[in-house]
């Protein structure tokens, strides 16, 4: 992305050690890369709390498709919206459930908007929202 | 599924009439499905509580498909959980910036772990994991 | 509070048994009950999501009170938001570490941003803003 | 608390001036203060993962008070908690309802079950547990 700047942070030495020793658990190549993930984290949350911001999210929907017409539903919905639906992935779970995941694109309020839809038709055993971002400002 | 219990619910007829608004908004069909949305959701959090329960989630990544060998890292990264890993979709949102969501099945603390590995992975740029449930117990 | 209404509630015997389980375990008396609480918990959540609703929050603060003149500041920035602030608990938690708990009412917008400059004094190690309601519309 | 590190972070020169933003509106005084609170909070939501972990949270409710015995349910429950519930503070919202928050401390299993309790009280209208630590070591 764009030039790296070198800040310095200043912190307690126990505070620290805790800090790395949670980062090494989650795999962190370094303290520099932790850090950055923390501040992108905050910015997406904050992105997401104005309805016209441009965002990205994926839908994850759990569903038996055995239930009458619930995939056409689910299909004609997501062709409704299909400016703002970007890809299907649909996985075999078992014999009876599904697992999809939608990823969808645009306004925050547009794409809130979407998902309830999506999560909300019958039949849909489970259903989340991920927010995240188009990544082009983080 | 199963057959079908009927219960009785009391609850106060305001409250009953700001709830059938709230669902009405989200397009929900009729109350039943939206109290059986609140369940699940309920019982799928509870279930992620132990770390041996078997568990299905999500884990959304975005990050820049120009940092050296990070797409060999990500791709690397999931053979080596393949047993763990159900599929992997790829969406391209912009000229540097992907979006990739993997689908991981097992025990809810080896999943954590498969996540916490792709997500601190350096270069990716934001990452989620999103619980969900094989839906068998649904 | 209001009259009450008796719905009747479609549901899978199975999902039933296991909320039957988790409601048990967490102590509620009755199904509808914790069906209530389901609801007032999903109003109270989308009560916040428009900046100029009246809401009631606790902000939860852990800080050292040796830090320099920290006491003095939060007691200074409560003050300046009297109009807000209905009550302040202290709790000394051990030599060095004490919790306050803020309760704050107002509109949604105002009572964030009370709460974000209590959480980011300088020398306060761990701050929460938690969301309820004035329990009117509940 | 212990003595002070300062350390150097790599971060890109946008993604930082979003960050100043982002912590000039939450009212941080300089950015070392922001880092160590994105750390702290890591920190607290991990030691709660541990049922065994000493942990400190609080408990909000909102209930009316003219509802039969609860005043006294709710007494008589945190005094059979007594080692673990360090004080309480009520506070009058309206003619009707009030706010209550508990200050729990022990290990995080047991305050758990406690909030659990109290949440699934009949009559309470509105109950959330938020969790942080005892400073000790933050």
């Amino acid at each position: 992305m764009s030039d790296l700047a070198r800040i310095g942070v200043a912190i307690d030495s126990a505070l620290l050690a805790r800090f790395d020793e949670l980062i090494e658990q989650r795999g962190y190549a370094n303290r520099s890369e932790a850090f950055r993930d923390l501040i992108r984290d905050e910015l997406v949350q904050k992105s997401w709390e104005s309805p016209d911001a441009d965002v990205v999210g994926t839908v994850t929907l759990v569903y038996n498709h055995h239930v009458r017409m619930l995939n056409e539903k689910l299909t004609d919905m997501q062709h409704d919206h299909h400016q703002n639906i970007l890809s299907t992935m649909h996985v075999h779970l078992d014999h009876d459930n599904c697992l999809e995941v939608v990823v969808v694109k645009g306004k925050a309020g547009a794409v809130k908007k979407i998902a309830d839809a999506l999560i909300s038709a019958k039949g849909v055993k489970h259903g989340r929202l991920t927010i995240t971002s188009t990544g082009a400002e983080l």
